[in-house]
């Protein structure tokens, strides 16, 4: 695995808690930002949170997301997917070749309603991500994990992160990243194309977080001993 | 609930193994077919099945659908997705203030790619099946519900059954019917606009079962004790 790992948007909700788990786990982590000077204080309070708890973790730095991106061996975008169609553009180039991790997830709020998932014209969030990267190694992961869940570093990640994409080699280096989450085991969903389903699942979890008050994750039933780890 | 549960098309797949499970959990069933001697006979393998490990199991009968949806006091649509727009109008009168449970699963398999879903154009197999019973008391549910697993007495049913629905006595009911499938835990899904993320989720485990040689169901992460059952 190519580190750091660059966490783009990654002041947001996700971003810091992969960066926890991640620095906990040894691998180094890029925090970007719109705004280098917010990069650099999400990235100081990873590391106030980690120092009391791990404090032989890899380093944790902040910055603007087109350094970030530039110096990651591998990408995660973490901005909220209504976000990247405006990011990632300038990103592209810095991108090239590189394993970029989609988690976005394309929802909106509606009131009276609740989380509604927003239809994309690519098919999900991660092929806009592809259509926007060209000649990235686009993954879609990490989409049905809580957030609040990532934070309590305590606790296991309960749950499977779902795994698509249509480059093998960089499915392989995404699956092993979502080993790093302690309790959460990687699982193959097929080609990008079903990254709409992992997506939208989690559109599902969220209208059930809202009715058994929880940050419910999800976890596959059935599979091979072996699979997953 | 009032009973028997009537199966539609329940001389597929799914149908004969949700009534092995419900007749074994004393639930009479009605095997609904378009044709009243395959119904019976599809009835008649189902005895033949359980008489082996549940004698006591209840009654078991085979009919033509029209007759299992008058019958049946609860019904749960089992004939594929692509049937349901031809079988239900004859059926809505039958239907009309009925618990009706749509398990279809709108998707086809595309040569070389593998399951692929479809648009419905009322959102879901469920909403679309509300929209030709009017007056019945739709619920989706057993989306994920493998119909070879629940073929497999000897084994519990490993997963959850997400349920979803605007109807909450309906829903009620459609999760008292999910809990008779042993190993089985009911899940709020929400409303039945969520049903489309329920049946595109299939589509994913079908994809899955593809890679890793199974028959995958899903279980939710982080609900409260109480909650299933």
């Amino acid at each position: 695995m190519e580190t750091p790992v660059a966490l783009l948007g990654g002041t947001g909700k996700l971003g810091p808690g992969l960066a926890m788990r991640f620095a906990r786990a040894g691998v180094a982590v890029v925090i970007g930002s719109r705004d280098a000077e917010r990069g650099a204080a999400a990235a100081e309070e990873v590391r106030a949170k980690l120092s009391a708890v791990a404090p032989d973790a890899a380093a944790v730095e902040g910055t603007d997301n087109l350094d970030a991106a530039r110096r990651g061996g591998i990408a995660v975008v973490t901005v909220p997917f209504e976000g990247q169609a405006a990011l990632l553009p300038e990103l592209a180039e810095a991108l090239r070749g590189k394993v970029v991790v989609s988690t976005g997830v394309p929802l909106r709020f509606e009131d009276g309603v609740g989380p509604v998932h927003v239809e994309v014209a690519e098919g999900s969030a991660a092929q806009q991500a592809a259509a926007l990267l060209p000649g990235a190694r686009v993954v879609a992961a990490f989409h049905s994990v809580s957030s609040a869940e990532l934070k309590r570093l305590a606790h296991d990640v309960a749950g499977d992160v779902i795994v698509t994409g249509d480059d093998a080699g960089a499915k392989q280096v995404t699956m092993e990243l979502a080993r790093l989450l302690p309790g959460a085991r990687a699982v193959d969903g097929g080609p990008l194309r079903c990254a709409r389903y992992s997506e939208h699942l989690t559109v599902l979890l969220l209208v059930v977080n809202g009715i058994y008050r929880t940050h419910a994750g999800v976890m596959l039933t059935n599979l091979p001993p072996a699979s997953g780890g």
